[in-house]
């Protein structure tokens, strides 16, 4: 692979491919006891979702000489985390969101018990993944790995975001307040991604560090153009409906600073990324693009 | 320790002080911000439970050569995974209970919303802790323990017989079902507890073998004792109403079988776990008297 060369969309059509397919086999099977949270597990994993995170963990693997095989389990598991965290903050207490990509929530498909059943199981299912990728990489990788993806989860990461984001709905919030929503709610499980990759695969600590930095700018990168989208999105792209942030008095970049500056530092912050990778040189060449997707999306 | 001398009483006070302060630790500080959801995770896990899980992977280190310190981490994780299952539990979706051991539940007292990511946060937690015993432990030991606390905490554990619970409510149920239950809902993590205690420990493969047997089996009688306390139990001990399980429909031991039954049942149980600790000798002794204390006790 060379930057020069490097086609995104087929890379993205390949690895995507390969995640769908490790997803399907590492789900319980529908037909065993209970069915009804399995089916809902799948109903909600299988949804047509960009694969962005597992592909991240792919495309971090890869920057420091591993591949997509080695690290599958880890992807997949960030996947599982990813949904769990879009069911529970779809239920009524929390969100109250009834669709979700063009179908009816986990909670409208299967009820309220369910679908908080079918969060916790994914969760825990993500971790006996994690643990599974013991099988192809040596266990201390394996531990370093789990740490950083059970942090990016919790409160110092993805949870503790989403209950700063629920606080401050209908509130005036500072721009210090906006950053913490951002760093945790997104940027932590999408950086924890790049670098569990990277971990995972045998990186050197200066290179996992690097990668860290990466995860951490595109993280904010991606949130603020959901934020963009949100305003400005077209709906049969996205999938969701436009203004339902402003509606609910959500904090966001372009309601605190304006589309045109949070256009530009969504910009800034992925230049600051590829930046990053320099020293990486053509392995990182899927993380450059993926640098550039993050603001360039529609959807 | 040997077991014509051993004083149960004194040795949970002094692995359940351990274990409480170890807790107060771990969990994230009050002043952090989000504070709110760090004070639903202290107000759920330090309210006077029986801390029965920790003590389990305490003894289960001991009874193969550990002790206390070496798996005091994986120790906390697995109450923490109890008191999650405990706040998810207790929602209006689910069981919809407003006290519990006396207090308001968790989403009576700091809203649904705070409750259902206190769960999850204590859930993402636990396994942040399971990691974090590779600070005293070697990582494969890590890994081993990590699969099989998620396992039982998943859809093949607590969560899949939450799940049937839940669907089996108000329906006539046969053994089979209730078996199923009580296995996946209770006793998975019962068994994972002694399990990961062992394993983190170094315990040879008989060695952990037999403490899974042991603790499949006196996870069993302790929900048959659950059960039981529901219609039998004083509610001033227990800390519970008396009947709840009958008024809800819930498949129990005693509506299937009756109370009697049950009880002989339990005692069964509990002599085969204590049978299963002969060849590990002294170092079992508290497992020993653990078991006695699943049908004995009267909360």
């Amino acid at each position: 692979m060379n930057t020069a060369s490097f086609d995104l969309r087929e890379y993205l059509r390949q690895r995507v491919a390969l995640v769908d397919e490790a997803l399907t086999r590492y789900l319980p099977s529908e037909h065993l006891r209970p069915q009804v949270l399995h089916r809902a597990m799948r109903y909600s994993t299988m949804s047509g979702g960009k694969r962005l995170r597992p592909v991240l963990v792919i495309a971090g693997a890869e920057a420091v000489g591993g591949d997509a095989e080695l690290v599958m389990p880890a992807a997949c598991a960030v996947e599982l985390i990813h949904t769990f965290s879009l069911i529970h903050d779809d239920l009524p207490a929390i969100d109250n969101d009834t669709l979700r990509r063009g179908r009816p929530t986990c909670h409208v498909q299967f009820g309220e018990a369910v679908a908080i059943l079918a969060g916790d199981a994914l969760f825990a299912e993500a971790f006996q993944l994690v643990a599974r990728n013991a099988e192809t990489v040596p266990a201390e990788r394996v531990v370093r790995a789990l740490q950083v993806v059970a942090e990016a989860s919790g409160t110092r990461g993805m949870v503790g975001g989403q209950m700063v984001d629920i606080e401050s709905e209908g509130k005036q919030v500072d721009a210090v307040t906006l950053e913490y929503i951002h760093r945790h709610k997104t940027a932590a499980l999408i950086r924890a991604s790049v670098v569990s990759g990277a971990i995972l695969a045998g990186g050197e600590t200066w290179q996992v560090d690097l990668l860290s930095r990466y995860g951490e700018l595109v993280g904010l990168a991606f949130q603020i153009t959901d934020d963009l989208l949100n305003v400005t999105g077209d709906p049969r792209k996205t999938g969701k409906a436009v203004g339902t942030d402003a509606a609910r008095g959500k904090a966001t970049y372009p309601a605190l600073f304006g589309v045109e500056a949070s256009r530009e530092r969504a910009r800034e912050l992925v230049n600051a990324a590829v930046d990053t990778l320099v020293p990486l040189e053509e392995r990182a060449c899927a993380l450059r693009a993926l640098a550039y997707l993050m603001v360039e999306r529609e959807e």
